[in-house]
């Protein structure tokens, strides 16, 4: 197939990195989705919504829309139920997510919840996707039970045919023959799809195993393997879920993950945002955002061969006064953009741009 | 679980015979639905259905909305495909089949089409089934790449829930280790669900298999195992088919199915109405016709000791004028409802009751 | 690949007949095989096999080493057992199979049993299939759990490296995330292997659905798809089987099925060699061999153009007496070798050779 | 099943430590497994191993029975090869394992290889189970393409039963759907089995992925989530390798991928014996030890409320001179078998009973 397609490295090399308010998934950053199954009761949802934010959750989930095997099974709260999202986002200052199933409910769902979740069993529910496309809202499309990674990534292409970038990939287990545990998780997709693919791709380890005493070691396997981030269904009472009880962690088995998990995310270089941190977390956040602002220096001052390069060949003299005020101008928007003092912006571009200069020099010399 | 399945043997112990003008499914009623993946055209789509119904088929196929995995491929006519559906079933008289996948063009479709089909990656999608189950058109309901025997049934009771008994379910392979075939068919699911489900069952060897060569075998196979029909995908060129070239059978191979399966079918017993018929064929049938006509008087005049039981116990005479009186009523009307001779009827019932009163006489007086 | 394997139809185009005394498996020849999973007692084995072979079957089963998932279930008989297989073959003058599990166990086994099954478990143990390779006595192999055709036809490979020929596959259902039936039967690889090997290929109904009540409908189904024999577990009571019991058929199940798939065998024209036969079935075998008879001799007549062709070419006479002399030696050898008459061979080849001198003259002289 | 299975931790609940000279797999001890697919010349296994022990492996792999899909593929050196390894062993002073396949090479191999391997393809080969449970020398037992959790741990079951306790389970990915990866691996069985068994449980990321890519990830993933090992496969020049180059690592990646897995392993508290350390390394050794030596004697302390009730109940007094004797002499017998000064030992545990005997008394008064 010559066609790009706009989920592939090919077009896009750098990680997507989807950003609702100050959350952010991919990259360095790392999603913590956390909630009930299905949203039972305000009660319910608000109650354990507010223990998985404060154990370190940054975004909520629960069904309003719950696709079930049997017509007879609870089904949700319906639209009803997006006015209670809504409020809680709003009263926690928190993300939500929730899941779509019909193409009809996709627009009001998208004025109520900051992700859109197509489920496994929609992952070929094209006029589902085609419809959530001309939404902008970020969606998180699961795998499909019996999808191949091609299957998965169209889908996905489905999603972003529009123009939406905001797509995050969910393995969430596949179906074999073995049934010792819920789905069979495959974990090994992760690193091969972050070859492949772009867009952030986290794993849901309560559907995966079906199993709340293998969710820890599951999601540390996850994080280990570069996933961006992990979804796990919490019950502030699992023994009396409507939906998914075995598999639901109660409150004190969520705290107790995301004490497991912290070691590895820091080995990992991973960051949670949009919860609040004690002082070693800033710090370590801090110590990450300066490795990588020198990163960013370092590869701008390992552009001078290309820069003298092309200049030589071109008899472009090395000091370029109106592509420089040019860069001024720009800098001192962005500061303005970002709420941050542009003089300090200046002084410290005046110093990375005369490093660059004299290094330019320093090499069209010893070139001669 | 307690609560009784609308599509168990339980809550129906006969087969169900979905009824589409003189076409016929279920039971010893065969289906032969043919015709091409997708309609490409006017051309294609009439020219092959010519070509299938000349040949023997009763239901033609053709899609007008197409999943296809990626979004860049050929996606169907749409709702301008509608009409050419409606305008072939019309002029070549016969019963017509096409899938839908958006649940808003679940009405339209029901206007334009015999038959509506819920694909394999849409078994699961659970408001198109309870807007197609308001509906109240036969529905296909094939089975989902990695479903289980029970969700594929609770998804045909979503299809009941509302009322709607005219379901049939299509076995199209499940996705296994095994890439031989492009699906691996599960026809030991034929025979264990007529235990489970009063529903008609066919299978689709084109999906199944992928291979057009396995297709006679394979279909042979469907109907030694006791299915009520059978999807082919045929195209009267296939080499320029836009869908499932390699699958399609050309017309000639289609013409040798059809002449493959006959010493099955008649073997099974099987028929399939809604085609014309040589005079061998007509005279089949009638044997059978007539060979259930005799079961059934058995099983009427076999009901005697239970009358009798009954009737002893209760102190009631053999004979009832008023219980006769209703009886004639109703066979009078539904005499002139299928056009037939009320005479003919009356003789016929005359002859029949006469024979029961006289066995529960003699069955009397031997029992003193 | 380049290297031709010897399972390949490239390698030997027409279908191998695998031949046990008066037992014929392959071609036109289907194989019943029945009879205990396991031999439990003397009486158990003796009475199950004298009840098969009465309904019809002309293969004996029972297993004296028994795969086991568990070291603490019912092994088996051992090398002790065999001598009861040894016994009953010659006692009911019946063709009989058993398993090997041990290449140290191949030896004895060959000498007391007439075919060797190698097991789903064993389809890769290659030192048990080199050391069966040795071995002159036919082998059946069944499918593994999880193989694919490749591996099968691969493993058949190992097993005709040394020589032997007479293979029968058996597919006895795959392991897919479907736990309805205790394996998926994959009926569509019996065409698709008929395509690639020459060798014969069975079906095993009994494990691959694991339920008894599927039997039947599913034997009929691997005849219609072109198999070459089943194999059935029967059990004289299968209430107190130590293996298997819920798939074994009772007698009266086995006597039943026999009856169900002989309309579907006479469709196929498939016979069951080595039973007592009926006039019926008699006469019809014999319509199956005049129709072998005279296909073989118009294939041989329709050789001469090639012969004319060829002795054109290269200047050789059409009467050849040297030719025709050696035939003459051979035909009586082969009467003898069979017992039957050398004058009524000699007679009848007289008459075809006549013929075909005829044709090649009038063919030369057409061709001036 | 009422038996209670030797693999359970019902019938041992303590972490099993395989011990292979001074190399441990279980409980803290993480096992590094890695060379080449099969040994190809002595070259090509001697450069591999030294390559990998010096990177940080502690037991070498290389087959020299080798299980083919083809009987034309190169099929190992055979039994010649087993002196290779046993010279490997003894020159290099590390652990070594192959496979073994057929139940006549169990003796010879044991005497040659530290450890012995049971393929997946010869995971249910019970009598190579068998034969391989009479030796006393360590299985590494992988699990079989298709097998279940159950499946897997009776045939550990057929290994143990003949009192063999040094088994070793390996998850090598099993066969599902999905081709993307050569296997599925099965992350979420590591946490499931070891709630269920007491046995070391490894991973093979080399077959599980059949990329290498993939192994570095994957290996931190199988840490993670409590894995005892990983068995990777190394060439010290993937591109000639006879067998399973593609999956194979260079020498570079092996180097890089200790270095990935170390942080893990550190979060983990897993240490690789039988390697040479560096001062750090060994001070973190000395630290897990320490913590553990101050665990136990907190175990013993803590048992002291249960001996008061004890002797309490049954008025015995808290000094019991004899037993104090008894435990002297037993403390003595160890110290030299560990090669230990008794006198040491004698201190340490005058302190601990002193102290246990003063918290029983005091105790006791508190009781009163």
């Amino acid at each position: 197939m010559s066609k790009v397609m706009h989920f592939s490295r090919e077009f896009k090399p750098t990680n997507t990195i989807v950003k609702i308010n100050n959350v952010k998934i991919g990259g360095k950053f790392f999603a913590i989705i956390a909630g009930p199954c299905v949203i039972e009761s305000p009660e319910q949802y608000i109650e354990t919504a507010k223990i998985v934010k404060e154990a370190g959750a940054n975004i909520i989930r629960g069904s309003v829309f719950k696709p079930r095997t049997s017509p007879y099974s609870f089904q949700g709260l319906g639209r009803e139920g997006l006015k209670l999202i809504k409020e809680l986002g709003e009263d926690l200052k928190i993300a939500t997510i929730t899941e779509v199933m019909d193409p009809r409910d996709i627009k009001i769902t998208a004025n109520h919840v900051d992700i859109i979740q197509i489920g496994a069993r929609n992952m070929q529910n094209y006029d589902l996707l085609k419809e959530a496309s001309k939404s902008d809202v970020p969606i998180l499309l699961k795998r499909g039970m019996s999808a191949t990674i091609d299957e998965w990534l169209y889908s996905a292409e489905y999603l972003m045919v529009e123009g939406n970038e905001n797509i995050i990939l969910c393995e969430r287990g596949i179906r074999t023959f073995s049934t010792t545990t819920r789905n069979t998780l495959d974990l090994s997709v992760i690193p091969l799809l972050k070859m492949r693919t772009h867009l952030p791709i986290i794993v849901d380890p309560s559907h995966a195993t079906g199993n709340r005493d293998l969710i820890a070691p599951v999601s540390k396997a996850a994080i280990a393997s570069n996933a961006d981030g992990i979804m796990i269904e919490v019950h502030y009472n699992p023994d009396i879920a409507k939906c998914d009880g075995a598999q639901s962690l109660p409150p004190e088995m969520f705290i107790e993950l995301i004490e497991q998990i912290k070691p590895i995310l820091e080995i990992e270089k991973k960051v949670v945002t949009g919860t609040s941190m004690n002082l070693e977390e800033v710090r370590r956040r801090i110590n990450y955002v300066d490795e990588d602002i020198i990163d960013l220096i370092a590869n701008r001052l390992h552009l001078v061969p290309a820069l003298i390069e092309f200049k030589s060949k071109n008899s472009i003299p090395v000091y370029q006064p109106e592509r420089e005020q040019q860069l001024r101008e720009k800098y001192e928007h962005l500061a303005k953009k970002y709420n941050i003092s542009p003089e300090l912006i200046q002084k410290i571009f005046n110093l990375i741009i005369a490093e660059m200069r004299s290094l330019q020099k320093q090499k069209m010399n010893s070139d001669d």
